[in-house]
């Protein structure tokens, strides 16, 4: 199928790619010259310097699959790209939309019969590469008209119509909840080991944990691949960035009623992992202080 | 290599099966005369209803592999095989024991020139059947000795030598640590679904997720397989049972000063669900009362 | 001065009086008549059956404090009573409304040149009656026009201009997330009493605390006082409900990047109360019984 | 009544002020002589530089009472107390001991008829000078001999017989463990209000919190006079130190299966407070680098 891909970063660089290799005619563009240009020199993909370019390669009922930063990004682009299209053309939003975002430019593009799909892509930059894994919300029939394409660019049993508009970008952000709270885990574990008086190697111990035991997983087998690198983590710093996914799952927990410690203290200690001092550390500390007498450190 | 395990439960039973199938010599013991019984019906497997006569069918230097419940049983068993051990014999402990038990175990027997391995097991019982993942604390010489043992039972690249003694007990609990983390964050993910206004199948969803997502991993295979029997889990009540290997972990951080929200959350919310109703919410209830006049419910 | 009240439930009949005692002229409102009518019978107080008949029963630069619950209510009141008022008047929110409606409310009464302030009213219904404790946000003018009533109507320094319009319901909303902290707190340590071997009296264990210890509080007195009422709790249910303000302490924490662990778990064990049973705890308990063959306990 | 005080650092030495304005006589002993001498100073206060001469300084059924830190110098003080003492006289440990340390050393006074207390004290510094909160755990006759010295150095209502050895020190724990919780709970919410855009004086709204509100309390207090004397904790760093009562109370809860996520938290949070950074930060920060090429930060 022919697909037109806005937005050519890490993600969707890897996409088109994967996407060309399953045979599909791929045009991609980017706000960024520059992107487009190095788009242009891979073998067999075309490129397109403006929107109204990029639709102009395109025939039939057109199909384009968004890449960009979820939020006022998205926003913008689904903005300049609407009245460039017509019924029947297709937005498939790739990104980490909140699904209730996304429920509204459902809504909001239905009204000019043009179709949407919220689709959740895992799988990190070699998912996108090589077999991601998709979760995709919309309508019947405008997924089943893009169902060879999610087919093609996710591993085997990876792609699921997960339901109503929303429920794609909505799966996936609770997929994102749960590799917050995996992630969490995994690092105390390894922070225990690490003040343990065992002598232990961590790459090893990754490895041995990422073969036939209970913990199985990918991101055990990205531990090990980390600690291949850098065996004690020396050269980082222990900053714990967060994009919001798992923020929004908290919130969704918070309005459904869901306890959800898990998550819940996986995203604080990133937070707290973004603070060299708190304030909350210097109230308790003046609090006993000021009742025991107990010696505080000072600046 | 010729091998005594005592302890034929669902554990000790799969080993003993991956032993002979890789070609090893079981002879295999319990307290419970019944399953000895049903041991020796295996094709080429040999029983013992004694420790006595488990040790005399074993000859040379003797291997001991213990797969019975940590604590005063392992400790009872020990007890009683120590006296008719002799020097060089080795010990396996490779159930589920605390790690500071373990070291103190392979003290008391060093002394008396017996050697002893903590053999942290994981993978459950397929694992056991058919290839587990082993972590082993213990002295490199009597390791080495039964190196091939544990190569032959795991899975590639699932076996490690950790370290001293003690070491391999510890890794295995902090496995569980991030075991019991990784669960509670699928499960709190699955119940946001099940709150949400989407109309998801879970075992659709756990699939999804299990292939090419950032959470795929074999407890989430699990997962799948779960749904696949009950596709609302109707069947089951939410209590959450735990064996001890949290709580130790949760013990060590505190000793070591690793803070592990999540691992301590893990256990906590198990603690919960064995609670219909609990205290601290009475309390709370009558304090909203007693301030606010606000409602409380009666029973 | 002279005072409309609108809402006279438990918390602004007990205002009234509060203000009354202290020399105000207080009119109330309510939707519901039956309270207009028993507010009537208070030595002392006039009632209102209508927003025009309480507004002209105000003369000068009117005062309107609201006391209905926070969200549409609250919204529906300020709607109706907007057009009646004039430029100058002053509308006083009362009640637990979120800072951020509060703010926009300013916003959108100031157009219209009508003064509001939000106060955040804490102390209980004994508070409301007897010396309240108010947080008052808003512009310094229109808070001085009302200082004094403020000051009558809460305890010696229990009032507080807090600053901008907003800040009022802020410093409120925080101070209830402390409170849920603290209750959970309190509730937690009555738990690990009840479940020790010791024999304790929870009442006498209470007022100890409250006499002379760390901990002393008007939390630690109510404690002791449902106690007194009900020496183990037995009457009541553990269901711990909540009203919001925890909540958006929660939800504004995070979207200011501040860990608060012991709000959000405070928040999360009430919504816990209210569940029987839950289905991240079947999840679990199915991926135990899944890798483990752990028994389950089934329906 | 006579009372040897062994240990007169902050708290003893308040402790022995107390006492001598309550009319009892104090004999004071300390490892360190500088402070007997500064003991001896105090109009009113006798000072013994041994064990020995401390006893010698009382008649009859003698009474000490130890201030000294709980662990191995409680230990050894009483080891070496021990031998000196004859039968019926009282040893109360006034420190914050284990509870299960308490339980084992008066059966082992028991066993040599000396009478043991355990006596939790908290109200801090100013607390044990001008009026303490106690808890006091121990036989019926011992309690009752020593009574009128617990009325006299507690305020009102501020003694209590908890029960059956060990039971005092346990209160005193699970008090110490509610504390750690509400501490942190009123950090959080100062932390948030710090982060927020709204200009806020801290020592305002702590005074106003203090007064009438539903979390007035002595901690409130403590948090007002603390910012009265630095705005903004600008001179403090916020490590929160901890000294082992928190860590029990959680053991504890472990022990009896108790969820209590406020305490654990708090705990954990101190903890976190003494690293600068952590490894298990850097684990998800090189964990995210793995599957999404996030950007990492390099030391």
């Amino acid at each position: 199928m022919q697909i037109g891909i806005i937005g050519l970063g890490k993600m969707g660089f890897n996409l088109a790619q994967n996407l060309k290799r399953n045979g599909h005619e791929v045009i991609g563009n980017d706000v960024n010259r520059d992107l487009v240009e190095e788009f242009i020199k891979q073998e067999g993909l075309k490129g397109a310097f403006t929107l109204e370019e990029l639709l102009e390669n395109l025939s039939g009922r057109r199909i384009i699959w968004l890449m960009v930063p979820a939020g006022t990004i998205t926003q913008t682009v689904i903005h300049q790209l609407t009245p460039l299209l017509k019924a029947n053309d297709i937005i498939i939003d790739g990104g980490n939309s909140n699904f209730k975002d996304s429920l509204l430019r459902y809504q909001s593009l239905k009204e000019k019969e043009i179709g949407f799909l919220d689709c959740g892509t895992s799988g990190g930059m070699e998912g996108a590469l090589n077999g991601a894994c998709t979760m995709i919300g919309g309508e019947d029939e405008v997924f089943a008209h893009c169902e060879q394409i999610f087919k093609d660019i996710s591993v085997e049993n990876g792609y699921l119509h997960t339901g109503a508009p929303g429920s794609g970008h909505f799966v996936k952000m609770v997929h994102n909840g749960i590799e917050y709270g995996m992630m969490q885990a995994i690092a105390e574990g390894f922070e225990v080991l690490s003040k343990s008086n065992f002598k232990l190697d961590y790459e090893k111990v990754a490895r041995v944990w990422d073969n036939g035991s209970v913990i199985r997983s990918w991101l055990m087998e990205l531990t090990e691949r980390a600690f291949s690198k850098d065996a004690n983590l020396d050269q980082l710093k222990g900053k714990m960035f967060s994009s919001g996914e798992g923020k929004w799952t908290l919130e969704t927990a918070l309005d459904l009623g869901v306890p959800t410690p898990v998550i819940a203290l996986s995203l604080m200690m990133r937070y707290r992992s973004m603070e060299d001092d708190t304030f909350s550390g210097k109230v308790v500390a003046a609090l006993r202080n000021e009742f025991g007498g107990h010696a505080v450190e000072k600046k």
